[in-house]
């Protein structure tokens, strides 16, 4: 693909750094000159130091033929003009970042495909860990349903059962589903008779979220 | 719970936004005075106006009887020493952001839960929108796995197939699990004779990841 | 009216200056605490100290009622931006300045009323000053016709002439009208048998636009 | 003719790129290193990089010969020591911008040419795009009386009518001069007969100005 | 006399105290709100924090009925405005400190006493200090001639004699003449019999200036 | 002589022209780089761009050898140190500029030649302009008499007479002299019978110093 | 005593945070606004917020009453005027700190007591604890002769010998004499007999400073 | 010794001048590139121009071959992180500077050799000059014990006597110990016989500290 990053701060950096690993023709744009000769030093790609909200600079970086535009500034006003120039010129695949959610629907009635704050996205993770700190990793389904991550304690109630003998002891809430288990790095996609040791990583998708009774089951 | 949050910032506030409607008990700490004042504001918790990376603040903010302490500033150096002097006051639960991979260890070392950079994780969100843009929310499992969200479109092959048929005609890779569909907003666990109707978003577990073969399948 | 302005710089305050003295209903939105305050003594409008790419601002300024958006900000990535949420509240009379000629397209295809950089203009006169120092005020029409003003010479070739003797006499190119005529301050429509003299203020039409032979008729 | 410029900020600048277009001999005295540097790389001119409200510097820069001497300064103080200088020295052309109104009387004493704040100007063009829409250019002549552009609407009252039968018919105030039509590009100077089309641009003299009445006409 | 100071900066601020001193009617206006009231609360004055270069606050300070109008910036733009503002006002008396020599016609053209600026007047005394150290005070007369005070020391030639055997004995330059002498504080108005004393501090005119031969007679 | 000036803005450069004119041999130390180039480039001159409150540096400018040091910074705490420095180098001739009247008597003890600051003089010669505006140059001796240059006005009193006549009709105060009077640019030593003209710039003494009675004479 | 203080910086504080503890009369002078309010909140003295190179200030500060000065300011420069002034005023006791060592015969001259640079003592210390890590703290005597402490090591040479034996052993250099012994907090002044014990902090004195031999013999 | 220190400040400038001059092998991380480069012209070191708190820069500066690791910044927490990072590379030496005694315990958990914050001891020394001047150079002991150096003044009670005779005439408080003496820049351990001189340098252990009683015996 040919794949042009706008701004490269620390987010439009991992951008490029995922974007140049999988041999992509990366074009970026960043108006900062020290961050633009440091991309340009540090990753295989193109690199135009300029101001990306101008369509001569957009030409200059080849957005007639390019299949994906991101943009990755901070300021959602930048994102905007510069989503909208790249559908002015056609490309297929738009991505911003955007740092308010107010501004999501401004985005999404230009067929922008967003990806909201980070410090939004952070602040969850980190509340999260607090909150219920067996979980690991987690995704929220609609309706309060959740696929999340943990760690089966030494000594947990589910410990050395099979997964049959566990729904038997009534040990999971209702609609839980164990999706996989990861076994000394090995993953294992669990039928009834697969049993959950202690250490296992198991990932769980649950109707109604991580709660008290699900996570007692994995702790000691 | 009685919860410590150390920075305001954007991920910070975050944090206090969601630890506050939780209704726990909530103390900020927060050097710049600015944004110290406006959590004071917008949030039902107690704001001290000061660094704090010092014993004396921290016992200000009760740090003898906390439940958690969540560092959140952007200095890697400032939270690890917060996290240590919340070690030594016996936390119990330890939450920090960390901004450069490398100090991974250091945390761990403390048993300190970390999570990652934010400008990592949103780096990958974009890129992955630009590498499969039909995926719109996914987590990884170890091996290569993943879980991920995606939405049928009219037309697609899977549409209007029960979950067996598409499994007969071989329209899924292996060791893919349809784990969830949530259909006008409600959501369904699917059994095998559930069918897949377009504009569906259905949560998929695929041992080998998202693949083309696999996308093909909701894509018109 | 009920008009709101985004930005009270010095367009802006121009402005705010002429929709009060007209008696509309005016609320100024401005970031800047000082211009703020100044702005809220100054004239008779409400003003929101904030920044108006907000939806919140935005309704707190009264958006929905509003007749008329005008945005004067010095970037046109925020002009743009705002300028859309206006849109998306129905406003009927978008207005916005723009400092780069290319993003003229952007704005029209939202519809957005757009006035060019006021540094562009003052470029253009300042020159035109220089290069045709007799023409006071211009307007250019398509295809090369301009409309200027111009002052009559004491001892100019049309000064004491009637129109018609002007013509008679070819001191004027062709396709050459005098729209009006202000002698000490009074104005006067010309017809034929009016007399041209010196010290008046004549506004011309002409084709070609403002040339040399055109500009001698009037200069001694 | 030999040109001198002061300052290549944003009005500057256009001055210049108007005046080397023109093939005169330009000579640009700007006193910031970055702004002198660009403009000596971009147009075809001389470039001076100190501050010009010095003899030395004018006379460097050619004061002696020069045909006019333009100061562009957003600082009044220093656009009329400019211009005092240039009048020692015998510069028949002195033009400079100013930015505030009060102090046009101190430069008209001194004979300088001036054009007056583009912040003011663009500040009138603003508010008259939301008083009256349809306006989209003007020009004021004494007394109240205007010359504006207006595009005729499909389905005005004034669309397919001769200009003979519009006045019959009243449709226009008492003194209102259509002065030019651009139709498809082209203009045409009307005569009575000439008829108005959907979708004319016309150039209109009114001696009281652009009032309702008067825009009826060419609105739907 | 009422006088309207403009800077208040350390030099205007000792025109302030010595104007104020003497009962005049004092007016200052500065622009920098700090020093405005550090003023304000120092002397017996009215103060105006505003920029001067305007109309509107020249007439709130009275400009009309001052007898002398006193710039001390250390922009000699906005001295010069000033002073042509206080020119077209038919203030009497204008008086302007200028830091660029280059600049002291256009102020003589306008009538406008100037006074020249400190840094150089402070170069010449220190220079002098060291060339003449005997030299305490001085002040230039034309074609060389000088007017100065120095001390006569213990023992010099000339301590002891009286003026008439000074000049027998030639210990004085040809046209040199003793205009006054302080001693022990009081001043005395030398004739020829009067003597001059070890310790005395002498007031001489000299054709010639300060040169050796003179000082050496007053020099042990 | 050998002199090191330390300081190189406005009163230093002053300082540095005058003693590099009369080909004595000068060594500059000044801490800014820009100042310091710019000083190298244009006076005959060492400069040493480094922070002189140093014996090193002294030491490499030549401190053991110079005849002179002069301090001119705006800080007299540096002033006296570097002062005191010099003094235990044993230069010969130290000379400072001082800011504040406060610090006197502390150089004075050191036996540190000062001239006061300049903001002060300036002051005060302003000040003066305004008080006696017939009064060009002044000079203060001790108990209040001054010595002063004025112009004869056309038509004044003194005009056209003798001093012995000018004396007979009580035109100048007692203990008034004349000292000089400078007739087109000649200098003449006035004896009784000279006579004042209209235009000649007289020298005057005066043991009561400059008052109206005296100006009076002289003034039309 | 009266002690006043300049300068509340770190090195200030705790300056005060001693003299205040015992019972001293304390006057800080302190130019930073904010840091005099935090002094003056903090300790019980009474604080001047101005700058302290001033007459006026020292007077109000009580300098005719002071038995002691203390300069603190990171500029030897302000140091140095300030101390001068004291000395002015009488103060017995003056106390700087300087903060190079070049300046050190300077304030030596005035009778000024000195105290060297933090950092370069700091520095001193921190290499030292690298070079010698047995040792704690040390204090150089002339010649090369030093005082330090070190810690016994369980199974070092000396560890349960009386000194006596130690001496007989060989284990310590000549003029080698053990001063003090610090036990479970305790202080014992050792005598022949006085055993040395594992765990013990002596206090050594050493013709030839610490070396290798003798602390080997403390080392296992 | 192989020995990286972190920090180029005026603390870090001092260990790298002492670790140099010993020709241990040095390697200095310093983020200012200011600093770096003067630290690089100066010292015979290896100079890494970035941030230390980073494992890939400490492996460039070969921390895994490093004998000693001397943090010296300003700030704590930095210093910490180091340390901690050091500690994982199997550092033996840790040393590092500390700015808030508050953290002393966090380091000392760490085995990090700690040396508390230059402006408190240069705090300490001020204030010691001044409550007792007499004293030049002290440590302290535990339990109020110290050893301090003085000087004997001519005419002192203790000058011209003998130890023992002092001792006799109970001039020195008990468990009082002369260490040494320092006279003509010789060094001397005092028996009994030994006398005591005016001008000696004395360094003495007293149990209870520097008292007035001890003191006297000095002074005269």
């Amino acid at each position: 693909m040919y794949i042009i990053v706008v701004g490269a701060g620390r987010t439009g950096s991992k951008v490029i750094e995922l974007a140049t690993q999988d041999d992509n023709e990366v074009v970026v744009i960043e108006r900062d000159t020290e961050l633009a000769e440091e991309v340009s030093v540090t990753y295989d790609c193109m690199v135009i130091n300029a101001d990306a909200a101008s369509k001569e600079i957009l030409l200059e970086a080849g957005i007639e033929e390019a299949d994906a535009l991101i943009s990755t500034t901070e300021n959602d006003s930048v994102n905007l003009m510069i989503s909208m120039l790249g559908k002015q010129y056609g490309v297929e695949n738009l991505v911003s970042s955007i740092n308010d959610p107010q501004h999501i629907e401004l985005f999404g009635d230009l067929g922008v495909n967003i990806v909201e704050s980070p410090h939004e996205l952070n602040g969850q993770y980190l509340y999260r860990a607090v909150q219920r700190p067996k979980i690991q990793d987690f995704m929220e389904i609609a309706g309060g349903a959740e696929i999340f991550e943990l760690t089966v304690d030494e000594g947990a109630p589910i410990a050395g059962l099979s997964l049959s003998d566990a729904d038997k002891d009534g040990l999971l809430p209702e609609e839980t589903v164990i999706v996989a288990i990861v076994r000394d790095g090995e993953l294992l996609i669990p039928r009834g008779g697969t049993d959950v040791q202690a250490g296992d990583t198991v990932t769980v998708f649950a109707r109604n979220g991580a709660n008290d009774r699900l996570t007692a089951a994995f702790t000691r």
